[in-house]
């Protein structure tokens, strides 16, 4: 029996989506949600308390980053990452798949997530990145901190997620960098499958296992992937590694994937959330995401606003004395002024980056609400 | 008449010590009372909701930074300092004096008033420091923003902390250096009282004005400050400069200043309030001190605990899964283990700093709010 319960409330008939209510050992999410990055055991730039007050439902913390700092160890001897970090309510781990690919090839071909690239080359079949070793067993890499060498396979990733103690841990797969080609893409995937039935073996069944989708930009890799995922007892799916181009690849590559994996099993999309994607996603039938768009950018001065995206440190802000939205109850647009906030960001005070976190994330969390309400009323 | 009221509710029988209330137009302090210091606009690393929680019952703000940055234009625009900041309680403004010193000789010889220095010279009569130029109009120097030539006269101060609009406003004086010899002390205290006059006759009278006791490390120039300063009609009176080397010495020098000054109107010290100080300032009867030490050490990883200062980064903090202050009952404490603010502060986590800064002001505001009820029972 999983330890988590996921109960859909209601369906859309002009969509994917769905409402639902995911039940954890630390509370309810109402779905569908966003998941805030919590990487280290805290959102960057504020305190825990204040993400609740900009209205965060759960964290998803990092295994490879807990795993070089503090330790699991660490963690485990709080007893858990709900108690080290002072976190009473729902919580995730993701795998540490991520690092292989962003300290691997992502590093080598300086790609990201966010922002452009300037990656030319193609990943081959048999190429391997230089910051690290990836075989069967696992991944073999340096820590950035001390230069100790380290070793996470899906065995290990059990492990140290079963020590940090989640409502939800991911399986350990690997993600494939947005340039791999057809063949490196095929035995990659492969690899992720066979790790995900090691994970499966490992796992700590106190907590709920997702496993995860990889394929990368093709459609058949992918739905292959979610066939082999769907078919394993997994508590719910993980969707990872990049989608393509533009919206309407990655509405197929979602629709490819999310019409192989069981109805009533929450589905995660890793990784991805611009509020331009949230609404699409959801349509897709993508229960909860998880997306460093909100915390990042506030700490380099943009605000998302229900008139777009606002620069903060332009000079003309230090004469709008109204708030930064006015159509914004969050705790920022409630006291302080735009112009409060420029001031607050030219004089590079942390007061403006926990401003700017607590408006995005609050933005980020009305958005999804506001999708939430839509497709209660039919029109999403 | 005066915007603010000053009412001694008790004197102590053992020292000057007095509990007093203070009534500015925007709320009562209890004093004796520290003053959080909010330089910019903002107490440093938190928001000003969090100050609040923290015990702060009133902030002091820099006329030079604020001039400097964003403009009193700005502020003024905006409805004032109160309006500008999003603070709806008492509110003062240091007139930019102490900048004279610290961009002055102080930058010169390396002084400060936190930590070592490195200085060596003494500050003779008609020596000037290099970074700008004082004489009796007031104080010329470059921004060290964008270069600009820049001004502040006692007049100057006056039209920028009327436009800033704090409760309480400073008179413009020279700050002496540490360093200085007696005769250049004997003719900046001069000058400090030349200015003093100045700003009483271009004084903004809806706000209530503090003037400024200097005289070094000179006990007869102290006197002759405090005679000159008690004599004029303000409605408070700011301490200033360095008492010399050891606590007898700093006693010796209040003790000599509180003598002059009369026993019904407020007295500020400036720039001052190590724990180790703070009940020695209190009893040689001063009502409100500022200081930067909660909030800067809490920057630097050093929290002020029941049991002593604590260095958070030491690896053997991690260990520590209790609380940082067993005894305290501030935000970070009932939430957060030493272990999990060690862990932020070496993952150069902001929470860090925000959850020490929260914890060293309240525990400031704590310390300050025990010697008051020590003055109630009659033990100091």
């Amino acid at each position: 029996m999983s330890t988590i319960e996921f109960n859909i409330t209601q369906r859309s008939e002009k969509s994917r989506a769905r409402l639902g209510v995911l039940r954890t050992p630390h509370g309810e999410i109402e779905t569908p949600a966003l998941v805030t990055v919590a990487t280290r055991g805290t959102v960057r730039a504020v305190t825990l308390e204040q993400a609740i007050t900009a209205g965060s439902q759960l964290l998803i913390c990092n295994t490879y980053h807990l795993h070089l700092r503090p330790g699991e160890e660490v963690v485990g001897e709080a007893g858990g990452l709900h108690k080290f970090i002072g976190w009473d309510r729902p919580l995730m781990t993701d795998s540490g798949g991520f690092q292989v690919f962003s300290l691997g090839f992502g590093r080598d071909y300086n790609l990201g997530k966010i922002g452009p690239t300037d990656a030319s080359g193609q990943v081959k079949a048999g190429q391997r990145p230089k910051m690290l070793k990836i075989d069967d067993a696992g991944v073999r890499f340096t820590s950035f901190i001390d230069g100790r060498e380290l070793f996470i396979g899906p065995e290990e990733s059990m492990r140290i997620q079963s020590l940090l103690g989640a409502d939800i841990a991911f399986a350990f797969d690997e993600c494939t960098p947005p340039n791999a080609d057809r063949e490196y893409t095929e035995s990659s995937v492969a690899q992720t499958h066979r790790w995900a039935d090691r994970c499966l073996e490992a796992r700590d069944p106190k907590q709920a296992l997702y496993g995860i989708v990889q394929g990368g930009k093709f459609v058949d890799l992918r739905r292959e992937s979610a066939q082999f995922i769907a078919g394993r007892l997994f508590d719910g799916f993980g969707i990872g590694g990049e989608f393509g181009e533009d919206k309407d690849t990655m509405s197929e590559m979602l629709r490819t994937v999310v019409d192989e994996l069981p109805e009533n099993r929450p589905r995660h999309l890793l990784g991805i959330g611009h509020p331009d994607d949230i609404e699409l996603i959801i349509r897709e039938g993508v229960d909860t995401f998880d997306c460093t768009v909100p915390t990042q950018y506030a700490r380099h001065g943009t605000a998302f606003t229900s008139a777009g995206r606002v620069s903060i440190s332009a000079s003309s802000n230090l004469r709008r004395h109204g708030p930064l939205d006015p159509t914004c109850d969050c705790p920022t647009c409630i006291t302080n002024s735009l112009s409060y906030i420029c001031h607050l960001y030219r004089a590079k005070e942390t007061a403006a980056a926990i401003l700017l976190t607590v408006h995005n994330l609050h933005y980020f969390n009305r958005l999804v609400e506001d999708v939430r309400d839509r497709i209660r009323s039919g029109s999403i």
